[in-house]
């Protein structure tokens, strides 16, 4: 039988006891930002737990779990962070007094989630996002090159990336404004129009958070890469079409991305994740290079889910599911990468995956590919019909991996609304 | 007659009483990093001068100019900028005996350039590169797309710019890392090798430092551009073109890049620059879409030198020199730009230029240039041949506007050397 929790936790809850995700959170009671992981609908203080002295071995606890941010346990490394969730595991658990049975504490260390304030879990230094799902970057390639050359060159060899805007990364439940920029028109494609972008979208994507980081001039060897890396979120990447396509040759994605990208509040951490570890795509055909080669399954079996709530409705609805373990490059390849030039990255660094889209129509992670450029529409419960976003619009994006044990380890949700361009 | 300090200064000094450049600086006796302005071959120590209480009306001075980067001072905007800068130059000046005549202070505030150890100005919390420069753009495209197409269709419209990485900007005397990275070798246009970059390159540009910032949906209008920028730097956009060239297709440069970038320590204010302002390269046709248009000179005469000192050699070599008025998209405008989509800037984000290059072939901002991607020779004093960078080579890029009073307000050194790649 699984490890269970005093704490109720529902049984399609994000958050047992398996999970333990950390994130930064506030109360009306106690404003000043502070360290927290998720348990059911509850989350426990661990700045709270930290001071009544209840992580042995941990002496930099109760600094750390008082910041606003995860950063310095991060800087930590990993044999803490698996000292600190065991202890967590341990002083959680059903059989065990020590928390249980303290009243004073257990008053003082949990609060309802739905009481709670939700902030960025990092100070993320820099973004990075990648572009390794070989479904997305195929589906792309069709739709703007044509199916003989729907994938670059490099593709198959390179965990292919670029930098993105850190200061727009925002949590969960942050109200995205509808960008206004540069576009061309099917009436004229060398003036642009200035206006609101007509084709707004998200991207269903994973980010993971840099734990340990490395010094400029050195690397990070994908056998060690994992270690690496603190956790993962859900991400939503959004993206505006129009601007994007005018603006990216030659240097890639800038204000058709910059504008905001959302993210899920609670880090989840990798050893949560470790049980859902499988073997990704193969890569037989070319091989990658060998500072790419892995010997060990180094993608994850996480579902993942888009979900709309148009202007014209009161609920969510399921537009696609995907699933991570389809990605063609491992979240380790993507380090190894990103350092093998030397680059550094440091804790609270956060990259995305890129869009993930599965084999299937309806596992497509953006609605560029849902509605194959707004070329065809997606039609909703209610007869509502989409090509992109609206002003009004909700997005949810979520994911989870199911446990054999019955237990289900889940990232909570990754919701953002639509404003109105507020400019002419 | 111009004014003059009571600090001697060299007449090609580049920092004159007219300049008073901000930046982080420590020392021996006192290894704490804290703001100090540049006069001649000293250091003015400002958390001392505000110490002894000498900025009249500026509460918040000891806390600024104590911190270990200038983030806090930029946050406060440009009346409090303005305002310590007439402040200083007062107190500077030959005339006023406030600070001049007290030895103790004098003792404490001054510190020789030499002694001094300078760190990066600010903590940068996004750094976004522009590609600004008409004859760099033009230079590119000729030699890769030839020159009937040699400035892509939105180059004339937009201010084009990408992300950079924050974490490898380093100040002035870092030693570069030649990065190693996947590229293709002509036997062989699709199955790439590993290796050292054999094409590593600078890239000479000026970055400029965001001062006050704007909120995420809000924009920053070009008129007003000017006063949430604090000032600007020289920069060396380090650059290993074989990597950038296989990688870079569709989502732009990444570890051809973020291997390092080198700027010079000292800050120079858009007020003291202000004097240098003229007419850019004219905008008449096309005209810019309206939110990017400019009535007033928003370009800068700022000399440009790249300086070489080969690994053979024991002293530096100009090898380009160039101007940033050729620029043709003005900071001003790559600011609107940049926000426009409501994308948030932040105190401390810096942005580069992009190469500036001018018309003629001695005012080439790169290698790559200058040697027309390695198929003509750099002929250096002494019979030294380059192509491109070789390990030991030092780099030193310089700017500086000269007054028609007969002073000069410079950048100082954007200095760094190539190591070799410690990996197999």
């Amino acid at each position: 039988m699984s490890l269970t929790s005093f704490i109720e936790v529902a049984k399609d809850s994000h958050f047992p006891i398996q999970n333990l995700p950390y994130g930064i959170f506030s109360t009306n009671e106690k404003p000043e930002p502070r360290v927290g992981t998720a348990i059911g609908d509850q989350i426990l203080d661990l700045s709270e737990v930290a001071k009544a002295g209840l992580f042995q071995g941990v002496d930099e606890a109760v600094k750390v779990f008082s910041q606003s941010t995860l950063n310095d346990f991060m800087e930590l490394g990993r044999p803490v962070w698996k000292n600190v969730r065991a202890q967590l595991q341990k002083l959680l658990s059903a059989n065990e007094s020590q928390l249980r049975d303290n009243q004073a504490l257990r008053a003082k260390a949990f609060v309802p989630q739905s009481a709670a304030k939700l902030y960025l879990p990092a100070q993320i230094g820099d973004y990075t996002d990648f572009y390794c799902s070989r479904e997305h970057a195929t589906n792309v390639g069709i739709m703007f090159r044509g199916k003989d050359n729907a994938l670059q060159p490099n593709w198959l060899h390179i965990p292919v990336g670029y930098h993105g805007r850190a200061s727009s990364v925002v949590v969960s439940g942050t109200d995205i404004v509808r960008p206004s920029g540069q576009r061309i028109t099917p009436a004229d494609k060398s003036q642009p129009i200035f206006a609101p972008s007509a084709k707004l979208d998200i991207e269903l994507e994973v980010g993971w958070f840099v734990g340990k980081g490395n010094k400029l001039g050195s690397r990070i060897e994908v056998d060690d890469a994992k270690d690496h890396i603190f956790g993962m979120v859900i991400m939503n990447d959004w993206s505006a079409r129009d601007i994007q396509a005018w603006e990216y040759v030659p240097l890639g994605p800038f204000l058709g991305k910059n504008f905001g990208t959302t993210i899920s509040p609670w880090i989840v951490t990798m050893d949560a994740l470790e049980p859902f570890l499988v073997n990704g795509p193969s890569q037989a055909s070319p091989e990658p290079l060998p500072y790419l080669k892995e010997t060990k399954p180094s993608a994850y079996d996480i579902k993942l889910e888009v979900q709309l709530k148009p202007t014209e409705s009161s609920k969510y609805q399921t537009v696609a599911t995907s699933n991570l373990k389809h990605m063609y490059w491992s979240v380790t390849q993507q380090l190894a990468h990103h350092t093998v030039n030397g680059c550094n990255m440091r804790a609270g660094d956060m990259c995305g995956t890129g869009t993930i889209s599965g084999p299937n129509e309806s596992e497509y992670g953006s609605f560029l590919e849902l509605t194959w450029n707004g070329t065809k529409k997606l039609t909703l419960e209610d007869g509502v019909e989409r090509m992109f976003l609206q002003d009004g619009d909700e997005i949810n994006l979520t994911g989870y991996c199911d446990s054999a044990e019955g237990y289900r380890v889940g990232f909570g949700d990754c919701q953002g609304k639509i404003l109105p361009c507020p400019y002419q």
